[in-house]
């Protein structure tokens, strides 16, 4: 009923890792897809770093009162059995309808994601009892912070099945990075592709920056014409050869 | 993978259709159940009648442009098929998130719906082509109309799943009632008992309404106190005698 | 604790029966005031016809399952009393949040209403059962409908205060208009002035249509240049002595 | 400073009069245009035809007390002054930034724009008066209606520039079709190809609606599979040589 | 007209501090109370501590250029005149509808709150000078900063009424628990039982909490099952002899 | 086409510099001018310092795909030529229709404004790569971050023409001040005045700070009644003397 997970080889979570979330987001429009950020997930904490892992998802509908109880966190579908199924270096993407008054995880559940090696949290809802949450270490991307559990305002219905987070559609195993800027995702068939892409597109981007540092317009330069590109080309020819 | 549709007895459908949503909803509240009418889902046409049915719920995701697309409507996992599998006498349930810029359905897709005996649509979400619609019969309740296809705004992801329609959890089977009001659902587990107190309660509130019609004054009759209690029980006793 | 209603002299309501919502707030902005018009209030019926009256104001806070019962529609503080309490003649004004899923009344209290001479209801909420408060007769200006009853959203904490509809402060007899545009309030202290500043924009506004059907351009007629309004002064003259 | 107005042919305008709205935004999306339909904008009363012309742009910014009075009516910026300037035939787009609580127009101004010889009116804000504006007879899509005149919170800055409306960027010049489902937009430089693939994809949906009022399923019909489409061809070459 | 304020004792107080709030609405929510957590307030600085207090509310309405103007500043009811009537302890309680475009109070307010004692200030609208107001020490919970003074927006109309502060009902004299998750309030009917409940809760969850840090998993854990709860019953009987 | 941008003399500058932004729209409404403050905008680093000048505006409309490309930050009509064409000292004022999922500017574009000396960076949109906007050490303030690129959402039309932001009108030229409060206009026609005002106002609040300081109720003391004000006379006078 729920879809397995992939484990994402180093060589791509090391090449991702140097890659912001804006340049992933340019080079997919490049391709025609322009709904891949999600929405309302900003960083709990300051500071956290930057994250690259597949998604591990988890779906909830609107709270009913004959469903969403406190009883209904020991039923075989809860949100406990699918943090006992998230495997380790996953980043367990939570769509939450958007709901901002029903925390869906407290200090306990965090606490458990981080000791079974989650890599984080995102989320279009929020979190609740955020002192305890910042004290378990586990990185959340959310919306902000609720006191009221999650079954005030959801219920729980499954996980590893495609969801709506954040106004996109996340698929089970699509590669999730996550930074400052929030998260955003590469579809699991794009995968080569894109990071080839991005890393080119971090390099120019730089190469550009250190012009821009020296005082150059930007016309011409950002995108570059022909001759900014022949420059580009050059220095990064000599880069390569360092 | 997806729950199977049971059918509703003809005495339950009987006994709902004079009952209205207004009813059911206040009935449900007295057993603590606040959340069942779902939001933002009219009669598109006016002079709809009322409608009781089971739910076939269909669920979409935001629309993914690599898989939003109109080759996307030929595979095994679409709307074209969902339609096919409903039964007669169902009502359609569609989440939709509210999305409100892409029309989940035209006039072929209801035209279809109309031709398999489905009993009517709700969806928190838009129709499109509201002429051809309309012009199939096919009594629908919606937010409202949008010219552009459903891959504008939405993926469509499986039938008969727990889903979120107008910010209240429908899971297939639910018992649907639908009226001038909207849609209001009874979980199934609560059919017999929300019933027949629904019966009762459309009996006392037509009591009242005409002691209202003789120029009686609110309080003490609605609710009705002692006194009136019992004058409503001997007019009841005496309407069950004829 | 509550506000007396006070009467409208019936020369006040002939004047300003002849007088457009649209042409209060014209009035009323030329006097500095910019925030008289309730939002999302519109007509439940299509044709109703234009009302004038004294407000009359309900105030609701959000629901709190431990007050808003249905138990608690027999406390001395409900909404029944708070009909009971109305004059003959007002409009009822009722602050309900801009509530939409949750209907302040329904057909048995707007027949109660109709029954005491209410001139009509106004409100940022909704109202329940539909086809029933139709029924009623009882001219309504508000949101839309919903099935579930006051109680499932919100709890009833008095009348005759001052309350916010649509995003406007209401005062116990502030003077309501509402018509086809929506519900527009006169502040009791202007109410002399602002009558008749409406009744001559009404006339002026009257010859300029009368202009454009001739073929007359905008510029120089509305709003008129000194040249127009010299003829609109013989005209309003010559009309004067018919 | 503003953008001259183009004609459109009578040949464009009759194929497009036979095409809906939702078949523009089907052949736009197959060209990567997802964003063509504006939002917030209904017709005002039933039953109105569609429409097809030029569109002619207005721009409003916010309200400002010292710059939105009744005065600025009067300046040579100005709506008067724009609607001046509407060419016979095209529909005027106007920009109101989704504001729901100031007409942009009332009785007056849309009687002459009727005079001009205007198509219609399309905006992502409201009218006001309008009973009056029914009166005048111009075709009038909007968001709804409101008391208030557009200084109390729009003030009018030009026409004929680019304009975001309902969502939507709408240049001058590009072609609008507006029908039940609303507005939408053909960029003018693909106005020959698009027309083209509408007038097409109408007649295989006719077409395909034939099929199901005879009792086909959906799989395979819509979209074709190759014998479906085999069979539509012929149908299609039959027609053609009637 | 206005609601004496009681005071709090310092056992409950005592009690209150060392429990969260998001245990306060698991405890309420076990009761059938969903809707206690106070709706986009947030602390206005960094590591605000935990606050216990007795809600003293003021009310606000929309403004009308008439009636909130700075000349109302010097009313008998003001602002003004509602802080130098709280008792010291309380927390203010401020229902200003949520509005973010004005500022409900700045640092004068403030800086007089703070000498008489008030122990902190809850609202659901935003403040003003945010640099002066974090200047006075006043623990604020609030929507965020605005410049404009509240009568840009609001208009106040009276203190120790029911009132709506983020879509909840409060009443004078409901307890408020306010930390990092926002603000909760306890029905001063409830207090007693709900306080003992909540100490019992926060010492539950220490003890889930230290078997998470020792690598148990969730199921049977968190709720616990009758051997959890039995290994729990013993923990918490010998911490009762320490 | 566009307005040249004025330049705004150091005496201004300097007594603006010591006013806040919370004065500035205090003086504004005592003038009449209710909107003048502009909506989520807020710093992005925290402690940025008050800016004072010349609103240099530019102006998006929504994406449409055939529009909004990376080919399209060539064109002449670019955000990179509108950079360039930024005088020193210039406050950029960006009219992002309140965008939150596409970011107008990242570390390139803020790295230019830099070195060109502009002041500030205000928008009622949200930037990009927010770790490398924070690197160039522009001041900004906006609604937030968000990795995909303007043209995922919005398309750029010109500058130094009117526009919205933040649901204010804001023409080139108007005097902006920001500070922790967000940032407010001054229109350029009333500057003098207001600038007197306002330092007037400011040091009447000081004075008021100072008597609540020494324990001073409000009533009577803000605003100050005769007694007070005279006192407050005579301590100004005394101010003036040193």
């Amino acid at each position: 009923m729920t879809i397995e997970t992939l484990p994402l080889d180093a060589k791509t979570t090391r090449a991702l890792m140097g890659v912001s979330t804006a340049t992933v987001t340019t080079v997919l429009l490049k391709k025609g897809l322009r709904n891949v950020w999600l929405r309302n997930t900003q960083p709990l904490a300051p500071g956290q770093p930057r994250l690259v892992g597949r998604a591990f998802t988890l779906r909830f509908v609107p709270a009913r009162e004959d469903l969403a109880t406190p009883a209904s966190w020991g039923s075989p579908i809860s949100t406990r059995a699918a943090i006992e199924n998230m495997p380790a270096g996953c980043i367990a993407v939570v769509g939450a309808l958007g709901v901002t008054d029903a925390g869906i995880f407290g200090d306990i559940l965090c606490a458990r994601m981080q000791k079974r090696g989650v890599a984080g949290l995102v989320t279009d809802g929020v979190v609740r009892d955020v002192a305890g949450v910042l004290g378990t270490g586990l990185p959340v991307w959310c919306q902000g912070t609720a006191a009221p559990p999650s079954v005030a305002g959801l219920t729980f219905v499954g996980w590893q099945e495609p969801i709506a987070c954040g106004g996109v559609a996340v698929f089970p195993n699509d590669v999730i990075v996550v930074d400052q800027d929030g998260a955003v995702l590469i579809p699991a068939a794009l995968l080569d592709d894109v990071m080839a892409q991005c890393v080119e597109q971090e390099r120019l981007e730089a190469w550009i920056m250190s012009q821009v540092a020296e005082g150059a317009a930007l016309p011409g330069l950002y995108p570059p014409n022909a001759e900014n590109a022949e420059r580009y080309r050059r220095w990064a020819e000599a880069q390569g050869k360092k």
